[in-house]
């Protein structure tokens, strides 16, 4: 369809030009003309208005890979994005030229046993924005398939609209967790993920949030976006029976499911130990491959462990969230950047130099 | 209601002499006297039958302890068995004397909110045959709960009724792990778990299973028992990537469902990495309390991790997978004894020393 | 163990005066003796403080049945009630003297299959207050299992736990239809019923909210609890169409749980053709015993008609509702009465009479 | 892609031959000459070797319609096939030329969101062989989507490919109901789709099926097919509470789950009071759109009906089934006919004549 790595150019062979944020090395991005591809049937070209930058373009942009991912030849980057219907395929019937959409990245195959049956999100064949060899949405336009192109209602923004990408996540764990107002729920780790996951067991009804985190600062960000009780924790492997006993005495009740939104041995042995026997452990960080915890303690209380990848079928959620102003997701934006070679580089720095940055956003 | 460890005594002190095997210390059983305590209106007394040796009472045997349970008085041990109803409490309608009946060894509490929810096997306050405090059932009589007593159809023996418990730990991990005619099984260690974990695998429907142990005595005996295929694997974690694709191979189709009947870091990494996209790993031995295994790339295709506790009610199924001759469990008993001094003490050596030994009974 | 109809006796015959409501016969109620059981060691005595009337209590005030149960002999009615400790029995650790709970009316006999599997609200041998031939709580006092008591925050009033009870019918219909903040909820009937449903439905994060019903003063009450559109329907089942019309014009989305809280050949018919494909109907209301609707339609577009009977582990969060202020019960309750016979006879006809009333509460 | 009723022509415009049968009128099915669309990038031709006569077919046949469908134009019928490829399109990796395939018959649009929820056979946008507008596959050749069309293993033949549509009703149903080795399966109607319901029930471990029929003839095909009971019921609707006792008592324990695969206000009546509280009915047949049935007090139980459309990802496990022995379809064929015009005759009057065909296949 679209988007494939296979299709790229360095240069418009023919058409509009359009230029596009090419990842050329290590820390090295620069704006070149990007080809679109034709448009089929069933997508549209959209003029891409708002994207954000996420922890995995950063790893791409400092090292030229992701986990198992690895940037082979120039590449464009980042995946968060909403924008401006310009044209639509002959097919299309469910968008107009000029609506505002938020675009869901990843193109699935739509053919195989795991696309067929719903969990789309697991197709070995998906073409994923920004993922290699898969060209990004860093660029003036893209084509798309429409029916992955969400309209926006008038009250959510554009930047919000790109914002429905790290919601989904939070959306796709609270879905699998099952959390409803039934759930008390501890989230490690404070990032940007850990956030809108907090923001999303708020909106699915989870009475009692605690967070933890190692840094002050982002608890308070926590806490100022709704979090019940925040836990300052160690790196220390050593104070898992200690933060086990802090985060269950600052629940005050039984903690139903945990999100390791780290994913570190020390946040997912706590995490195991202080759900409750029959609850759930979802662990959406992936910061170490290997990891030693006390995997048999849990078991034996049937506290089962829950992967969680990407997303699927979470747009239309998402928008009717901030829609309904259940979550939002506005505080989280910290810097806004153009689209100029500065202002790009001004951005995946800001971005990558930790801080207090949260989500760096682009404005086109 | 009955058999709790407070209640123990080493002599009767009224009513009829009962005998029972008491643990009195590392490798010291003793047949002593037994008092039973009175039949509450919802009891049944049984004359008991037939009894079965677990790993968990090799355990006690050895080391006075099991797990985080530590054995600190005198205690009857054993909890796998069957009998004859010799008595009904007043408010008993389900029984008759003379009834054959298989017994479920845990009474839970009936009202947490674990038990009212219907997963009572992690009721807090479970008083269970032969695990500390709660004296078992190695004894010439019991005394328990009748809606715990199962009857046996006329063509399931007493020794298949005391079957019935290890073949509930089969049952309950198939029904966690939602095994059916689409599922395609892999069970790590042939051992008593993983073999009755192969049987009831069948008896759900699994089309293909593939079975792995270190010992080939262990894989021939699983593949008498209907392993589509054995893998012989090695101690050595170094393996895990051979071994992964051995399985593969062997399966020659996606592995949808894994069961870890060991628990070792190399059995859960060999299953984690096996299994396919949306699969399931089902944790059941407990070998290893910490592991070290590649949680975050399982959990990135979404291969979820399900913790087994023993069972919740699985004797009526149970009970009638053996009616149907859907499972045949006769060919796991390899040893019998009776129930003198003598016999008692060969019969856990016999089952401690490993050998050739899978199912050691007890006939009374 | 305590309030069975086996039990009751018009006059005291031992210990304390306790004095209770008895339906003596048709639209005969007096208050009279009632001996309480004994204080078993699980139990709790507890006095009774605030009691509402249901619908079932009136049909048996009205016509001595409900349903296909039968009052054959007095019997004393009502089971939603609030009280206050005044005794806990001697193996009670989790209630004191003077805390005040809600209580769950009805005892289950925990043995049987379904309480074991998690089904409690389906045991057959259930006692229910105020269902014959069990004795209800419009009374003084009452005995009662300590773990069916729960004990109430300190903003949570008694009134608000006796109301526990209807708001359970809808916490147990949200669970079972899967209510969540990507369901839009259509419901049929402004009662009672429908009235906690859509309160629950919108604690559980339901986005958009219709409910219909033939009476507009209900809709207005409805309106005023936070329905999001109402829609004035006729009882003429000739209008099923332009029913579904005009709800799913209201909607303005798809329909995906529709609960009918009425249980008409009409209401019941409308919400089969307004859910959409793959959605589900809840049954709750139970006017027709036969009904007459297009069951094969919506069998072929996989709309499932779910069946709703009381509630099973509701009380936990029904009260974590109230507490968090997700839900106010409090508008919902029209007319208060004392305890005098004076009262019971007016506080009767005033809910019976229909009216204005919602909820008919007394205060003891 | 393929096969939809604008494209079809009475002659082929261009291209090779390919002939099929065109339903013209009532009872009027002509072969004429049928243009096969272009094959598209992932699309197979396939030679069609092996059609069933479904009901629906015989339907169309009859009164040029089914339930809302209706036969506007000239059409080829047919939907139940297997053949072999004969071409594959540029982008299959997954089929080759001479593969034997069976063909799931029905093209979703992949693009809305219940096909991307993996309930596609819902979709609104359905393309199905034979259901108006879209042509069917009784044909020389068809064009097909090359993931529709399932390859054979070598000891399932081509017959038994085309067996898989009608089992595929009875796997998705079996599914849905969760039948598994602890579910008792009362089944009414011993039609065609009563019979593959009972082989996928029994394939699904269900330990004890009763089945019931007006038509003696059909139960002892049910009985020889491995039903445990048969009870011969009449069509007189006074008599469903003699048939809920007659079916209780042939189960001779709890029935957990019922089939309804007739669909009249009689079958629907007796499944719903027959089946346990907390049990479900599935109701397949379609015969009566309007019902009437006691449907508050089996929601008063909790017995949930659930809705059965055709199927969803049905194909690879329904070959399974085949490929291992566990079901055999070969019984239920009954009749072949070859391909001429007199054949085409002569098949539709045998299948429409009821009499004791079951399955009526062509063989091309």
């Amino acid at each position: 369809m679209s988007q494939d790595g296979e299709d790229h150019a360095m240069e418009s062979k023919e058409g509009e030009t359009n230029m596009a944020a090419w990842l050329l090395g290590i820390k090295t991005l620069k704006i070149q003309p990007y080809h679109l591809p034709p448009l089929g049937p069933h997508d549209v070209k959209v003029r891409v208005k708002a994207l954000g930058i996420c922890g995995s373009d950063i790893h791409h942009f400092k090292t030229m890979r992701c986990a198992n991912f690895i940037v082979k030849k120039p590449m464009v980057i980042v995946h968060e994005c909403a924008g401006v219907i310009e044209e639509v395929g002959s097919e299309v019937k469910s968008l107009d030229v000029g609506d505002c959409v938020a675009l869901e990245p990843g193109i699935s195959c739509r053919q195989c046993t795991l696309c067929k049956s719903g969990r789309y999100n697991l197709c070995p064949k998906m073409k994923f924005f920004g993922s290699p060899p898969t060209n990004g949405s860093l660029a003036n336009k893209v084509v798309h398939p429409a029916d992955l192109c969400y309209k926006l209602p008038e009250n959510v923004s554009l930047e919000e609209g790109a914002m429905c990408e790290p919601l989904s996540v939070g959306v796709h764990a609270c879905r699998r967790a099952n959390v409803s107002p039934e759930t008390n729920v501890l989230i490690m780790g404070a990032g940007p993920i850990g956030l809108v996951t907090l923001l999303t067991a708020r909106a699915f009804g989870a009475p009692r949030i605690v967070i933890t985190d190692v840094d002050d600062r982002r608890l308070s960000i926590a806490k100022s976006l709704g979090a019940d009780k925040t836990v300052l924790v160690s790196t220390n492997i050593e104070d898992v029976s200690v933060d086990v006993g802090e985060v269950q005495k600052a629940m005050g009740s039984d903690i139903d499911v945990s999100f390791d939104c780290v994913g570190y041995n020390k946040t997912m042995s706590t995490a195991l130990n202080a759900t409750r026997s029959g609850g759930k452990v979802c662990l959406i960080g992936l910061a170490q491959s290997e990891m030693t915890a006390p995997l048999t303690p849990a078991a034996a209380r049937e506290v089962d462990i829950i992967g969680i990848f990407r997303y699927r079928n979470t747009w239309p959620l998402s928008i009717e969230l901030l829609r309904t102003g259940k979550i939002d997701v506005k505080p989280l934006i910290t810097h806004r950047f153009g689209f100029s070679q500065k202002d790009i580089n001004a951005a995946f720095e800001t971005s990558a130099g930790g801080g207090n940055a949260i989500k760096v956003m682009f404005n086109l």
